[in-house]
């Protein structure tokens, strides 16, 4: 077959196949992105079918606007205003399925071949992947423990031409667990305002924080219209239904309505209906107060195991909420050519590499505390713990 | 904003409003697309939604697979097998968010900007819209009420470069409510395996034929895996669940899979179960009975009306099956101009020129006959019919 230029440049990275090994059940699995299924409101959505069929069965299932179901948009608006601070109105809010979505239909709406793209130095995987199809060059911003670096960035902006987006992750950055400081906030959004060019803040954990105090997010101090905020109700709710949504200007939105005309006409009527009936019978916050008790366990836990297990010279980072911390091995070690070893001992992890859009930094993995048992975090991570020991020979 | 060049070229085409007051409950609508909402299975859609939470209500919200839910792509081979004579595996079947999608992807996955994509004149706009997304040059081939016209594709194909990939719908077209005979069938697929590409064979009306012989699909004459089928549920079961297929090479489908991981991860986990349940539980070939039955009166009484009701003239198709059958006026008449009149008397239609990528042919409109009930669709013909002898002053 003679594809596009784009098919050709499909490949896989190999991390599928990782990723399938890594879902068998006897494996210690931290290269996950999943939620906890044991805490999914299974009852909650059986009453929540149960609704949609009686009162708006037939428009459930038939269909429906591309820009989303009117009164989930409402719903979000207000949700986007007490968690996040960030006001806005339902003429602003956007429908996808998932983030995942979102970031491509953006992508594609800003992104010629050979523009740049400015992420955080490591960013999320699939954000790579999906402006990727559209050809762009990534230019990587260095970032430390405090979020990106604002005087970097300020010196990457006046010497690269081209600049057309910025895609961050303000809250338990994936991969790392980072949160940025408000100060870095604030400087951040002054450099933004005044080199004007959109920002994408994807937002899929934020509702996740374990400790600290809740950080505003980006959308909340943007005065020029320049932050398209991503958020999702995969992490909070379920991500199978694959509901996300974009807030923007209308000018924006208008775009993507047309846009999201051609790839896939709507989302699911059904599934929107789900997330909507859900917040209007039950009670979200609730549910997410529950999904926290048992990360913050399960975070702490796997923190504290890292302390005890992992030889000298091999960190962590500590995240504040979100599904994963980062892992620094020591300098010249190669967690990719590691993995294999740890797969034979049953352990699973996401190398860092391919986080980095220009590849490099070997010597990071990220995992996951979100989807497994208490006992099977601390006994992986001791064995996990054993091959680095061994490895380091310490 | 600085938008990509996809993102300048996105332009509501006016059709947007048109169908937006077409939706209104006292307009005449011929201008939908709708399956018709009475018919929707809801009570079944309630067992479906039971049998879903008891027997995999974790795994049917949780993440899954991005070429789609195992048992369903099952279920979709014995249907290819049964209703289209196009034997396959599941390892060939790809899940998308309905046929739109399906087209998205492929024209991403095939053209490359200023490739040729060879269409029928007319052809499904949505195609038009989702391939226009990377930028090719549309050439129309010509067609008769048989189908494309082999000599003329022929003719194209000599003397035309970088053709990349057809385009048709050979069961009951949209717009036309054309079907290819067998013998066109027969001398496109030889020619198409002599010049050796790409075709893309949508067919979401394939299952609703009111008359005349079933016709086997042109995949079912595929010698050498050039034709690539698009199915859908949304015609035959909910469009609002948004489940569609495609049928094409494991090579393919590989290069779809890694395209569908960028774009969105995944078709809904909830919905494709909602259809695999639906074909489990019960009889959709008894449901698809029933449509038919409903359609085919309505079919044949749009007909009828138009022939009582239509000055001389003008002409229909006669759809043996599908949702749409084609009108053409005299020569010099424009169906476009005449609208704002017709929704003045409250009848709406999709006026023609839409439908062929590079424009013109003003004489033509679509009328869809599947959502109206009997008496509206009598009246709706009738004020039609009235308001073309009076441009015409027949």
């Amino acid at each position: 077959m003679r594809y596009s230029d784009l098919g050709n440049q499909l490949k896989d990275s190999g991390l599928g196949e990782l990723l399938a090994l890594a879902g068998k059940p006897e494996m210690y699995n931290f290269s996950s992105g999943f939620p906890a299924e044991e805490l999914f409101p299974l009852k909650e959505l059986e009453e929540v079918n149960r609704a949609i069929l009686q009162q708006e069965g037939k428009q459930a299932v038939q269909y429906g606007s591309s820009a989303g179901y009117l009164p989930l948009r409402e719903q979000i608006t207000a949700r986007m205003k007490q968690v996040f601070h960030a006001p806005c109105t339902a003429e602003q809010i956007f429908i996808t399925s998932g983030s995942q979505q979102g970031l491509s239909l953006l992508g594609q709406l800003f992104l010629n071949k050979d523009d740049v793209v400015l992420v955080e130095s490591p960013t999320y995987l699939g954000a790579i992947n999906a402006f990727q199809l559209c050809g762009p060059r990534f230019v990587e911003v260095p970032t430390d423990e405090q979020g990106i670096i604002p005087e970097a960035l300020e010196e990457i902006l006046r010497t690269t031409e081209r600049v057309k987006m910025m895609y961050v992750i303000p809250e338990f950055q994936n991969p790392t667990g980072v949160t940025w400081t408000m100060e870095r906030r604030r400087a951040v959004m002054e450099i933004v305002n005044r080199y004007d060019f959109p920002v994408l803040e994807d937002n899929p954990y934020g509702e996740l924080r374990y400790d600290g105090e809740t950080m505003p997010a980006l959308k909340s101090m943007d005065t020029k219209g320049n932050v398209i905020f991503l958020g999702s109700f995969s992490k909070i709710l379920m991500p199978g239904l694959r509901v996300g949504w974009i807030v923007a200007e209308p000018e924006i939105l208008e775009k993507l309505n047309l846009l999201k005309q051609n790839v896939d006409l709507q989302c699911s009527s059904y599934a929107q209906r789900q997330v909507s009936y859900f917040m209007k019978m039950f009670d979200l916050d609730a549910h997410v107060a529950t999904l926290k008790e048992l990360y913050r366990k399960r975070r702490t836990l796997l923190y504290n195991s890292i302390q005890k297990y992992f030889p000298a010279g091999v960190t962590a980072t500590y995240p504040e909420g979100g599904l994963f911390l980062w892992v620094t091995l020591p300098e010249g070690m190669d967690a990719k050519a590691l993995a294999p070893k740890a797969t034979e001992r049953k352990v699973a992890y996401v190398p860092g590499t391919p986080f980095y859009p220009n590849g490099g930094h070997g010597n990071h993995l990220r995992l996951n505390f979100s989807t497994m048992q208490e006992d099977r975090i601390v006994e992986g991570i001791r064995i996990l713990g054993q091959l680095l020991r061994d490895e380091i020979g310490a």
